[in-house]
C-alpha cells in the first residue's frame, strides 16, 4: 500500500534547489527518489540528460487505443533563504495538526504526490486499467524550465499522440473552494534605454540646455497608458477575446472583495481598467507594467546632475490570441517612435510566453472539436471535487503566466486539467512552506476519479 | 620677495582633503601653511574654530576710512581618487612647460594665490597703502561649507563694514578671455517619495489592478514641464527677473557655437526652453532637473513585479529673486497634489541656495547706491584684464550655484568680485589637475591692480 505522507516526507528529505549549484548531490538523491517511487508502481523509467537537472519520464505503455494521459510535476525547489525564518528544519518534514511543512512540501512536491498517490491506487486496485500515463517530472522549473519546451520539440511524435495533462501547480483561494485553472496570461519582457549626454553632466554648468533623459523617460512612460488606464499604444488590444458570460459568473463565485484586497496589498484605492473590476483586470486584461526604472544619482544625500541615461524594465501581460512577439513589436516602435531629439533609445527584448486558455466542456464557447476525454476528465473533475471537497470548483482565469502550459498546447495540441492543490497560507517561495495533509487526502481522491473517469473503470 | 610659484608648490604638498578624515594631520599643515604664509606678509592671524576645519582669517586693519576688502579662498581640496590615472604625484607639485600639476593647483590653491601674492607684492610697494584687508580661508568648502554661513553670522558686523569680496573660485573659458562672474543661480534640493502597495506584488497576479507607483511617478514627473520645457507649476517664474541686453551682448562675447557645445557634451540635439539659446537658458533661466529616479527591479535580467514605491531626486536652479523656501514649497505642493488615489507621497527638503546677481558699474540697470569701492574695482578688472590679458573681460552670469556668494550678500550686504582664473583643461575635481603659470602670473597683476584702485595708490 503507497503511503503518500510518508513517501511526501522522504521526498521531501532530499535537497533539491535547483538554482544552487551547491545542492548539486541533493537533485541527483531527489531525481533518484522519483526514478524509484514510479520505478516501484511499474512504470518504466527514463532519464533525459538536460543542460542542468535531467527530466524524469516514466511511462505505463499500453494499447494504441486506451486514453493517454501526462502528468507533469517538478522535483526542484526554491532556495530556502532567509534560513533563520523558518520554524522547523526546511529539509526535515515536520507534522503539526493537519499540515506538513517543509520546502516544497506545497510547491510541488506534495501536489504532485496526489497525482502519484492516485496512480498508485488506481494501479493496486485495477492492475489492468486500460490507461496509458507519461509522467514528466522536471528539476528546472525554479529556475524557468529552460530544457521542458526542447523536451517537448524533441519527443513532440510521442507526446502528441496523447490526450490531455494532469497537473497541479496552480492556487485555489481556499481549502473549501478549489479553483480549476483554465487561463493563464502570457508574457512579454523587455528593457529599454534611453542615452542622452556621453556622460552624467553637472546640472549648474549644462542644466536646462540638454534634455534630461528621466524626464524624456518619465514622458514617454506616462504616455503609454490613456486616463481609463488602457495601454495607449494603437492595435495592443487587436487579439483580446471576450470574456463570457459564464466566466463571469464564475469569478463572482469567488466572493471576492474589493476594500478587503485592497487593504491585503496595502493601498487605499485600486486602479483597474476602466469597465473591469481588479478581479477581472488580473484576469481577463493585458497590462504594461513597469517592473523598474532607474537613472541618475539614486544613493544619499543629493548629486546635482543631469544623468547621462535611464533605463526601464517592461513587462506586458498578454490575454486571448495576443501573441508576444507581435506585442512585444508594438511596444517597441511605440517606445522607439516616442525617443526626443536628442536621445537615442534601445529596446532589449527578453522571455515570452503565450497566453493560455481552455474552455471547459458545456460552455458556450466550448470548441466544437474539443476531445471526449478532455471533456471527460474536466466533468470528472468538477464532479470529483464537489463530492470530495463538498463545493463545486471554480473554473477560473488567472493572471499569472505558465508559459510551458501554452508551450504544451502550441507543440503537442494538449490541453491540460489543473487543479489547485496549494492555498494563499501555504508560504510558497518562503519559509515555513507548508501544505495541508486534508487537501493531499482529498486531491488524491480527486485525482483517482479523473483517471478513472478517463480510463473509463 | 614673494615668490608665487614656491609658495604654491608647497601649498600644494600639504594634503588637505577635507572630506577624507586620513587626511586631518595634512589638514592641520595646511592650515598651519597658510597661516603663517600670511603672518609673514604682517597681518595678523586668527583660527577660527569650527566642527571640522579651522577657518584662517588673517586682517590688515588700519584707519576706519580706509577700504576693506575681503579676499576669498579654501586651502581644502578633493579627493585624488583615482589615483592610478594620475600621470604626476597628486601632492607634488609638478611644472611641466606652462602648467603646474597637482591637487589643488587649480581648485583653489593657485587662483587663490594670486590674490595673496598680489598682496604680497603691494605691501612691499607700498608698504603704507590705505587699505584694509580681511581674508578669510576656509577648510570646508569642498564638504560645502557648513561652517561658513555660521561666521558670517557670528562676524556680521565686523563683516558688513568691509567694501566688497574680491575670490577666484570660477571659470574662465580660455586663457586670452577671462570671465568674471556676476551671477550664480540658486538651488534647491528636494527628494519625492511615491508609495503603493505595502510590498512589490507579483506582477501576474496583481497586475492591472493596483497603481503601479513607478507609472503614477512618471505621470507625475512628466507633467512638470510644458511642451516648450517650462516648469509646469504656476508661481514659479513669477520672481524671475528680466535679462538685460548688454548681458546677452557679453554673452554672445563668447563667440559660443551649439553644434559645437552639443557635440561636447554627445548630444545630437539640445533641449532649452523655448525663446533661450542654450547658453542663455543655462544662465538665465531656473530649471526643475531630475537629478535621479528609481523604483522596483534593477538589477539584472527581469523580476515580474509591480513595484511598492518610486523615489525621484529633483533639484531646481533659481534665478533673478526666487526664494529657495518658496519655489520648494510650490513644488512641493504641485509633487503632492498631482499624487493619485491609491498611492501616498511624500516630499523631503534638501539644502538651499540662494540665487546671486550683481550689476557691474556703468549698466542701465546698475543700482543707483552702488558703492563707489566696488565701482571701482569693476572698473579696474576690467582695464587690468584687458591691459594684462589682451582682451576685455566678458561680464557673465553663470549656471552654477555658489550659495555662500549669494549668503555674503545676505548677511553682510557685499558684493563679490569673481575673477575666472581655472580653464576648462584644468581637470577639476578630477586626475591631472593643473593650472597654467601664465594665467597665474597674469592673475596676480590684475588682482595687483584692483586692489591698487581700490586703495587708491
Amino acid at each position: 500500500m503507497f503511503d503518500a505522507i510518508e513517501k511526501l516526507k522522504e521526498y521531501v528529505s532530499y535537497q533539491s534547489v535547483s538554482a544552487d549549484s551547491a545542492y548539486k548531490e541533493g537533485m541527483g538523491q531527489t531525481r533518484d527518489f522519483v526514478a524509484k517511487m514510479l520505478g516501484d508502481l511499474g512504470l518504466s523509467v527514463e532519464i533525459v540528460d538536460t543542460q542542468k537537472h535531467p527530466i524524469v519520464m516514466a511511462r505505463r505503455t499500453g494499447d494504441p487505443s486506451w486514453p493517454h494521459v501526462v502528468i507533469y510535476g517538478h522535483y526542484d525547489v526554491q532556495p530556502v533563504d532567509p534560513i533563520e525564518l523558518w520554524e522547523t528544519s526546511p529539509f526535515e518534514a515536520t507534522i503539526k495538526g493537519d499540515r506538513i511543512y517543509g520546502r516544497g512540501t506545497a510547491d510541488n512536491k506534495g501536489p504532485q504526490m496526489a497525482h502519484i498517490a492516485a496512480v498508485a491506487e488506481l494501479l493496486e486496485e485495477h492492475p489492468d486499467v486500460p490507461l496509458r500515463l507519461t509522467f514528466i517530472i522536471e528539476g528546472e522549473e525554479e529556475i524557468g524550465s529552460p530544457s521542458l519546451l526542447p523536451l517537448l520539440v524533441e519527443r513532440k511524435e510521442e507526446l502528441s499522440e496523447a490526450d490531455m495533462v494532469l497537473l497541479s501547480d496552480t492556487l485555489s483561494p481556499t481549502a473549501d473552494q478549489i479553483a480549476v485553472t483554465v487561463g493563464l496570461r502570457g508574457i512579454v519582457e523587455m528593457e529599454f534605454e534611453l542615452v542622452g549626454p556621453k556622460s552624467d553632466l553637472h546640472s549648474g554648468l549644462h542644466g536646462g540646455a540638454v534634455y534630461n533623459p528621466l524626464q524624456a523617460m518619465a514622458e514617454i512612460c506616462a504616455s503609454l497608458h490613456t486616463a481609463d488606464n488602457r495601454v495607449n499604444i494603437s492595435g495592443f488590444y487587436d487579439d483580446v477575446t471576450d470574456v463570457e458570460d459564464w466566466e463571469r459568473e464564475e469569478l463572482a463565485g469567488l466572493g471576492t472583495n474589493i476594500e478587503a484586497y485592497a487593504a491585503s496589498v496595502g493601498v487605499e484605492a485600486l486602479h483597474p481598467v476602466t469597465g473591469y473590476t481588479p478581479f477581472e483586470a488580473i484576469r481577463y486584461m493585458p497590462t504594461l507594467e513597469f517592473n523598474g526604472l532607474w537613472g541618475g544619482y539614486t544613493g544619499e544625500g543629493s548629486k546635482t546632475i543631469v544623468p547621462a541615461k535611464a533605463t526601464v524594465k517592461i513587462t506586458c501581460r498578454l490575454v486571448g490570441n495576443q501573441k508576444p512577439d507581435v506585442i512585444g513589436k508594438l511596444v517597441s516602435e511605440a517606445l522607439m517612435k516616442r525617443v526626443p531629439q536628442g536621445l537615442k533609445g534601445k529596446v532589449k527584448l527578453g522571455h515570452t510566453g503565450v497566453p493560455y486558455l481552455v474552455v471547459p466542456p458545456n460552455r458556450p464557447n466550448t470548441p466544437k472539436d474539443q476531445s471526449e476525454i478532455l471533456a471527460k476528465a474536466y466533468e470528472a473533475t468538477e464532479s470529483a471535487v464537489t463530492d470530495v471537497f463538498g463545493k463545486k470548483p471554480l473554473f477560473l482565469r488567472e493572471g499569472g503566466s505558465i508559459p510551458i502550459i501554452a508551450d504544451v498546447k502550441r507543440v503537442t495540441g494538449l490541453d491540460s486539467v489543473m487543479i489547485g492543490l496549494f492555498l494563499p497560507e501555504d508560504n510558497l517561495h518562503a519559509p515555513n512552506e507548508s501544505m495541508s495533509l486534508e487537501v493531499l487526502k482529498k486531491g488524491i481522491q480527486v485525482s483517482k476519479r479523473i483517471l478513472k473517469a478517463v480510463a473509463g473503470v
